[in-house]
């Protein structure tokens, strides 16, 4: 049986996001469901699938996965030749730890600037709190790439379970033109290269009736 | 090469005590490292194992794995025979769900309510946010319990890294004094007798200097 992924908005729901770019950018079939998230039974569809009544929710037959770094972890022992996790165990226990950490932490940014791909790419002034938590992602995103990201442009060369983590990271730095380091800004770019990606925000985009792109400004990531 | 542990005071740091009993109530060998909290040169020493500078980190040859979930995760791709996750998919589905939504959840709780093993039990007015992230940890409890608990005590019946990812949480209901229902009182007293548990509230106890024990009325969960 197929897996089915049940995602919200693909605008918004940068929870969602995680799971299906590891899904689409590792090439493991599944099939969607978009329930979106202002449906007046938003919860009693969601929870139709699983206990949580919140998305993304991962079935594989009897086994129901929700929290988006429990579907990767699922995906990871499920598919272990699809490279969730990078094969090398220091990187490997690297990426595990740098995805869950995003899992929890980063609070400050996360509430600061909500993902949001039709948005227009404008500065926003960030609090001490959520600079800090740019600082600390863009530490452990230098560590990836200086320590493991030999092989290609992700975190840890090819893409993992780890880019997928933070790639509504990377669009919310893009949206609201926070100042990187060079290694940061090019990971950010790297992200919104990625063909799962693009497929995502083109979808993202006609679902907010946001077309043609020729208004918005992407290609560009405006400073402060 | 053994497994290292490194770990905060076990009277206060509940994310240590997460993995320290996967690991011990699991029955894998390792060596434990306790830097205390309080140590001026804390982040220091801890930095030498781990880029984060936090507690808990694991230490196995080449990879180097913090954050709690991550351990566990770690653990359970290590040692597949030791039962970090129940074997039954839906059951292991559920428990990594549930598991991994104590990761970076009940906020309000955890900070309303800090673990402190020492602490005489009384019982705390909780605010409506912290007794919402109880009623829903119950219910966590109660689905876990009821679905796939038949064959022990804990929330998957045998112990496994769900019950590590929830002791603290055990504690914290247990000192406060907050009114359970019957399946999580069960289940709060279960974790308290685990042998693993018992061992490490006695050296959280002695670090403490809090003994004899009989000064302290740990046995009775008061109600309020």
């Amino acid at each position: 049986m197929a897996l089915r992924l049940i995602i919200g908005n693909k605008n918004y729901s940068s929870w969602s996001l995680r799971p299906w770019l590891a899904l689409t950018g590792l090439g493991i079939p599944f099939e969607e469901i978009l329930v979106p998230l202002d449906a007046p039974d938003f919860k009693q569809r969601v929870r139709a699938h699983s206990p949580a009544g919140k998305v993304p929710v991962l079935i594989d037959g009897e086994a129901v996965v929700w929290e988006s770094i429990a579907i990767l972890e699922h995906l990871a022992e499920r598919f272990p030749d699809k490279g969730v996790w990078p094969t090398d165990p220091a990187a490997r226990a690297h990426a595990r730890s740098v995805a869950t950490e995003m899992h929890g932490g980063f609070g400050a940014l996360r509430g600061a600037a909500p993902m949001n791909l039709w948005r227009p790419i404008e500065p926003l002034a960030l609090s001490e709190p959520a600079a800090k938590d740019v600082r600390n992602i863009a530490r452990r995103w230098g560590e990836a790439r200086e320590r493991f990201g030999a092989g290609g442009d992700f975190l840890y060369g090819a893409f993992s379970g780890a880019d997928a983590m933070y790639a509504p990271v990377a669009t919310r730095l893009r949206t609201y033109g926070v100042e990187l380091d060079p290694v940061s800004a090019a990971y950010v770019e790297a992200i919104h290269a990625h063909p799962a990606f693009v497929a995502w925000k083109e979808a993202a985009l006609k679902e907010t009736g946001v077309l043609p792109e020729d208004e918005v400004d992407w290609p560009t990531v405006k400073r402060v």
